[in-house]
This record gives C-alpha cells, sequence and structure tokens, in this order.
C-alpha cells in the first residue's frame, strides 16, 4: 500500500550537483514513488543566486534562506549539496533537531566533523547518509557499512580524486611532464582553476579519512591522514616506474597495522604494478581495492565526479532515507567501537623507489649500501648506469617502515658521493 | 545501548560456505555483536551427515532435521546454504511462516522462485536477503537494490561464473583448447566432476535472472533467460578475436530495450574489445559492469565463489537483518513494479563475427553479401583468405536484431559456395 502523503524533500545547494538531484527527482518521479513505497516531492532549494534561471525548478520552491527552508519542520530529508565546512554544518545540525534526517555530498565536512555530525543525528533520531562523499557514484560507502558488516576489512587502497589521475593518466600515456598535463586537464574542465584541493591531496585525504573510519570502526579525522600532492612526479618518475613494469597513481591508503592495534591513513604518489587492477584505471575515473579477511580482493570502479554520477548517489540516499522514514526507523549510525588509534606516517610499513645521482668512482655502492643497512632497511634491487664521471643508482628496497626508509634517504644526502636524489617514490600494491 | 539477549541464527547446510559462517560468527563474535548492536549467537546447525567433525561447533547445535530447527519459534535468522530448488524452498517458507528473517545463498531457487518467496517473506514480514547468490563476495544485490535505487539502469553485463571464466582466460593466455583447459581447471579444483552446470551456463543463467529482475525492476525468471554455454569455443575462436583487438567472455546480460518497454536476458560466450574492464577479469575472478543513466559506468569485481568470500557476502546479509530486527523493520522486499516483458533473444540487438569456409573462386564475395542485404544486416568489415581452392571469409556484421543475424547464418549454410561455417560469435562491449 502507497501512503497518499509526500515525503519532503529540502535542497541546500542547486549547482551541478543540486540542479541534477531535482531534475531527476521531477522527471524520475513515478519510479521513486514506486520504489520508496510512497511519493516524494521537492519541497524547497536554498540558492545564494535567487535570480538565476534553473530550469524545470517552480521559482516559489526557490529561497535564499537555508536556514529557514531546515527550520520548517516538515522536511523529511534535508539534502546537502554546498559544501564547505560552514554553513554547511550548522544547516545540518538545525536539519536534525528540526526533524529531517540529511544526505550529504560533503567530504570535507564529514571528514573534519564526522562523528560530532553522528552524535548530532542520534540524538535526534534522525539518519545521516553521505555515499556522494567519496568516489562520486560508486557504491562504496554502503558496500563498506552494510555489505561488508560481517567481515574484518584490512586495507582500502583507491584511486580516489579524478582530476589527478586524469593528469597521472596523461603523462603516464602521452610521456608529457606535469604542467602541460595539468593545462590539459584545466581545458576539458577536469582540473579547477585552481587545482590545489586536488593535486596536493586534500580532497584525496577527506576521502581517506572517511574510509578509514567506516573500513576500521573507528575514527580517522582529516588532520590523522598522511598526505603528499602529485606535483612532483616527473616523467622521469613514469620512466623509472615503467622500467620497474608499474605506473603511478595518487593513492589513498587505509590500513590495519600487521599487530592489528593501530590503522593508517595516506595520501601519495606510488608506483604500483601494471597488473594491479588499480593501473587500468584510466583519465578521471575512480577505483578503490578493497581486502577484506573473508572476502579476499574486491574492487569498485566507476565515475568519480560529475554532476550526474554524483546525483545518481545522492538519490539512492534519498531511497534509503526515505524508506527508514516509513519504517520509522534508521539505518546504521556511527561505527566506531574499535578505538583503534592511527599511527603516523613513520610507523607505515612500505616500499621506496630511490633515484641517485652519484659519483661515477669504485666504492660509491658500497657507501650507498652501508647506509641501507645502518637503518636497517635491506635493499630489494639495484641497477646502475654511468657515464663520463656521472652516474645514477636507482634503489628499490624491501619493506620496511616509512620512518627507517626516510631516515635513509636524509642519510644518503650526505654523503658525499652523492651529488643528489633525483626522485623518491613508495612502490605498493604488491 | 547493546541488548543483552542475543539475535539466534540457525544454520541449514554445513559445507564449505556454512562451515566458514559458523567459523567467523565465533571468531568474530564480538564486532558482530558491536555492529549489530546486540550479541548473535549460533542457535542450530541442520547437515545430513550428524557424525562428521565439525571443528569449532558444538556437537549440541548439530541436527539433521531442519524442519524441526526452522519451527522452533525462537530463531530471527535462518541460513540457507544448502542450494538446490528442494527442500530449500520449503524451508525457507516454513522459517518465514515461524517467525524467521532467511539469508540464502541460492541462486537456482531465488531465480526459480524468488517472487513467491519474496510473496511469503512479506506475508510474514519477514526480511529475504541473497548478496552471496550472486558474484560471490562482490557486493552487488544490495549496491543494485539499494545504491542504484535512485537511478536508472540501462545494462547489465558480468562474468558471473569464475569455472568458465578460468577456461576462458586458461584457453586465452596459453592457446589451450576447451578440454584441455577444463582438465587444469579440474584439477585445481576451479571446476567440479560435473561440470555441466557452469560451462553450459545454467549457473550464470539464474544469476542474470536474479539480476535482470533487480535491475529492471520486473520478474525474470530463469526460463527468461537466453543460453549457450561455452564448451564449443575454440582456440581459432581466441586465434579470430586476438585479431579484432579482443578476447573472449562468457557473459551474462541484462538489457532494457531502447525504447525502454522490454527487457532481455541472456548468457552467451562472446567477444569484448581488450580495452572493456571486463577483458581483464583474470582466472576465476567475477565482475560485473553496470550502465545507468546518471551514474554512467560502474564496475564490481571481486572472487565469485568459495567458502569464505560467499561466507563473507552471508554475514553481512546476517548483520543487515539483525539490524532490521532491533529497528523492528525490514529492507527492501521485491520491487517488480514496472512489470516490463521480457523480450526473446530474437530482439537483442548485438552483432556477429562470422567465419566461414568457401570456394576461392570469383563472385563468391557478392553472393555472401546478398545474403547479409537481403537480411537486413549490415557489414562493417570483410576479411578474406585463400589459397589452392580454399578460402576463408570473416565478417563482422553491424548492430542488427538476433533473429536477423542468426537468419542470415541459417542462409549462408544453404549456400553453395560456402562450405561450412567454422564461428560464429557475438560481438559485445563497444
Amino acid at each position: 500500500m502507497m501512503r497518499t502523503r509526500p515525503l519532503k524533500v529540502a535542497l541546500l545547494g542547486c549547482g551541478v550537483v543540486g540542479s541534477e538531484v531535482a531534475r531527476i527527482m521531477t522527471t524520475h518521479a513515478d519510479d521513486l514513488a514506486a520504489r520508496i513505497g510512497a511519493p516524494v516531492e521537492l519541497a524547497g532549494v536554498a540558492v545564494r543566486r535567487p535570480d538565476k534561471v534553473r530550469a524545470g525548478i517552480p521559482a516559489e520552491l526557490i529561497t535564499t534562506d537555508a536556514t529557514a527552508l531546515v527550520k520548517r519542520g516538515d522536511i523529511d530529508v534535508v539534502v546537502e549539496v554546498i559544501g564547505g565546512v560552514e554553513p554547511a554544518r550548522t544547516l545540518i545540525t538545525t536539519a536534525f533537531a528540526h526533524g529531517a534526517s540529511v544526505v550529504s555530498a560533503n567530504k570535507a565536512l564529514l571528514a573534519q566533523d564526522g562523528a560530532s555530525l553522528y552524535a548530532a543525528a542520534q540524538e535526534h533520531g534522525q539518519d545521516l547518509y553521505y555515499e556522494a562523499a567519496v568516489a562520486g557514484a560508486i557504491p562504496l560507502i554502503r558496500p563498506l557499512r552494510e555489505s561488508l558488516a560481517g567481515d574484518k576489512i584490512n586495507r582500502v587502497m583507491g584511486i580516489v580524486n579524478g582530476t589527478t589521475n586524469f593528469i597521472l593518466d596523461k603523462m603516464d600515456t602521452s610521456g608529457a611532464g606535469y604542467s602541460e598535463a595539468l593545462d590539459e586537464a584545466t581545458a576539458l574542465g577536469y582540473a579547477e582553476a585552481d587545482p590545489t584541493a586536488d593535486v596536493e591531496g586534500f580532497d584525496a585525504a577527506a576521502k581517506a579519512a572517511i574510509l578509514a573510519g567506516i573500513a576500521f570502526h573507528t575514527r580517522v579525522r582529516l588532520d590523522d591522514v598522511y598526505r603528499e600532492g602529485m606535483t612532483e612526479v616527473t616523467a622521469a618518475d613514469f620512466a623509472s616506474a615503467k622500467q620497474m613494469g608499474c605506473t603511478i597513481k595518487l593513492l589513498a591508503i587505509c590500513e590495519r597495522a600487521a599487530d592489528g592495534e593501530s590503522v593508517t591513513a595516506r595520501v601519495h604518489p606510488a608506483m604500483i604494478p601494471l597488473s594491479h587492477p588499480l593501473a587500468s584505471v584510466r583519465e578521471a575515473y575512480n577505483a578503490v581495492f578493497v581486502e577484506a579477511d573473508a572476502a579476499g580482493q574486491l574492487m569498485f570502479y566507476g565515475p568519480g565526479a560529475g554532476g550526474s554520477p554524483t546525483a545518481s548517489a545522492v538519490l539512492g540516499d534519498i531511497v534509503a532515507v526515505c524508506r527508514n522514514r516509513l519504517n520509522e526507523a534508521t539505518g546504521p549510525g556511527e561505527s566506531a567501537y574499535t578505538q583503534l588509534p592511527v599511527s603516523s606516517m613513520g610507523e607505515v610499513v612500505t616500499r621506496y623507489h630511490i633515484s641517485l645521482d652519484v659519483a661515477d668512482k669504485p666504492g660509491v655502492l658500497a657507501q650507498v649500501a652501508t647506509v641501507f643497512a645502518e637503518h636497517g632497511v635491506s635493499i630489494d634491487t639495484v641497477r646502475q648506469k654511468g657515464k663520463d664521471g656521472e652516474a645514477s643508482l636507482v634503489v628499490v628496497t624491501h619493506r620496511a617502515p616509512d620512518a627507517a626508509l626516510s631516515g635513509t634517504v636524509e642519510a644518503l644526502r650526505k654523503l658525499d658521493t652523492v651529488r643528489g636524489v633525483a626522485s623518491i617514490m613508495r612502490v605498493e600494491g604488491e
């Protein structure tokens, strides 16, 4: 039996994502009603510029007073697609206090204040859903929170930023340098005018915090995530990667420590083998690789951004929240019961690929090898190339704590015979 | 607040999957309790051979009387991992009638009787979950039923049988013939002694029926699925595929017709371009590619079978059902509101790759081309090779209804100059 009072959705923000959510809610109203079990209607849209023409949205729904909209009291679901911390945070908590559940696509806010938002939702018996905050349309939050709820996740490793993947893919396939590839990404609309949040890894770090928290049932905040951008990746790094049968991706990696007593979360460029499923993720696509005790290795792949894909994720959440309301229930809340601490980058166990410019004379390799040994880092392979008194030495290490690896690099820089460290890149996915 | 009365789980079947479910329920009891919000305990295990040693399962939980177990009345969740139609069906409906929800991994039963099982679940206010029935550990049913509930799915195309993917991958990489590759699969435990259900596509067809029903919100039964096995794929077919930049996979394909008024579901081997994400799915892995209006192209990848992966999916469902019970709610039921009819294979629009043995004399190509034209099938490419009065002709068509394509092949067989049809293979994923 379908009830006749419609569920009411308020939209905060009507940009690329919000306008697509509004469009689909209108054009697919019958499907949504059938799937929810009740009609769902757009009850208000808060915008900054009310005079802008918004096709398909009745003018009487438009308001500039977002606070009044979330306080109306008859709203079932508030969809927050404004982004940023404020006023989004206050609007969301106000919505909970006035009896609405919230669907958000706001990764920055969730990475920073997820715990307090969950607490506010729980206090008022409301739902907080945010599938769209990580990897756009790719169903990821729900599989991690629900499908894998009976399993033990050990690692989540993903390409969660489309802009940087587009740039790195261009560098890989065309041999272009970073700035050339960035220019192309900007021209094609894949990179914003100020690409800092993407290329410096801030966007990916927010997603890593969210994923780590869900995967390990503990609280991981943005500040807990180690972050390195990809602006210093060079064409020479790609050439080195190719020699190793690898490519380079900007990865978000969330891991449970071997002893199970702590977790880590980090974002940095890394070499991964071409045979790894993430290596073939092209252009602006996203993909997340999950390793769990029982399930084994899973991968989720799809468009990580864009109005329509993000709207798809938002609408899936709207349907879920509406179904919950008809059931007079709520979905899963925060799960942080393990309270596992987040370790620093120094404790992460990884491998380094190091290119050194060295003097071409006898004894250099012995000197270099001694530095590795002193730091307890064992060497997997060494490649030497020399000519005219100059030489390069490429060392790939075995697995060791990042602190030992970075300590080794610092000590190498101090050797007289080492003229420079041409590149350092972590090697993952083996 | 955690309630103290545990939720009770009854296990029907204690083979590869069941024993792993029991093991994880015991070893991860604290995690499951924290995630569910209440402890969950194994209350009974129905087996055929009670004398077999079952490590970690207390003897007093073992029974041969599955019916009595599901009728106990204090069971919250019945986990059915027996497989087959009976007695599984009767046990499931009996469980519903006695107040238990059901988690099943039974693809054959769901493909045949999904609608009546859903009806029984709804009648008694119980849940029916079956993530493990399709593609093992890969979260697929939940993403389709929930994450994409606000989107319009147009196509689901997947590798959903690990045995056949292993065989085809071996043929592709080693040049082996079908029976040689099957022997290897059998020796390694990837194929059963009687591989019919896998190699003839019955297993994949059951999964296609389930996926099509969920994706298109209509009822699709096993009998509605067109099915061709992969026992006739040859090394020569792989050679042809390579020449086209393709490989061969056994695909389950569920599509919405272009006019949106009907759907189709089919299982058959097909050539797909090496650039397609499904082409790189190796060994016994499964992957499902989903195309939706707003989300775009998504792929879900992982192990499609095996005790642990399947147990992971079962446990995710146990957690979900237990959470629902604590909420005094149920999850999404059957969604078949579109009532879209299932069209026959003849109406599927696809492309054929046809290899003909022909007489090497003038006019043959003209004759062959006339047959295609008469059936309204246009040709994309033709390749001729000839020597010593014998020749072969390889034709790749443009897209046309399967009825027209198969009609063309029948007419070609009747030409005097066509000595035989060496192979026919559909081309998908472009």
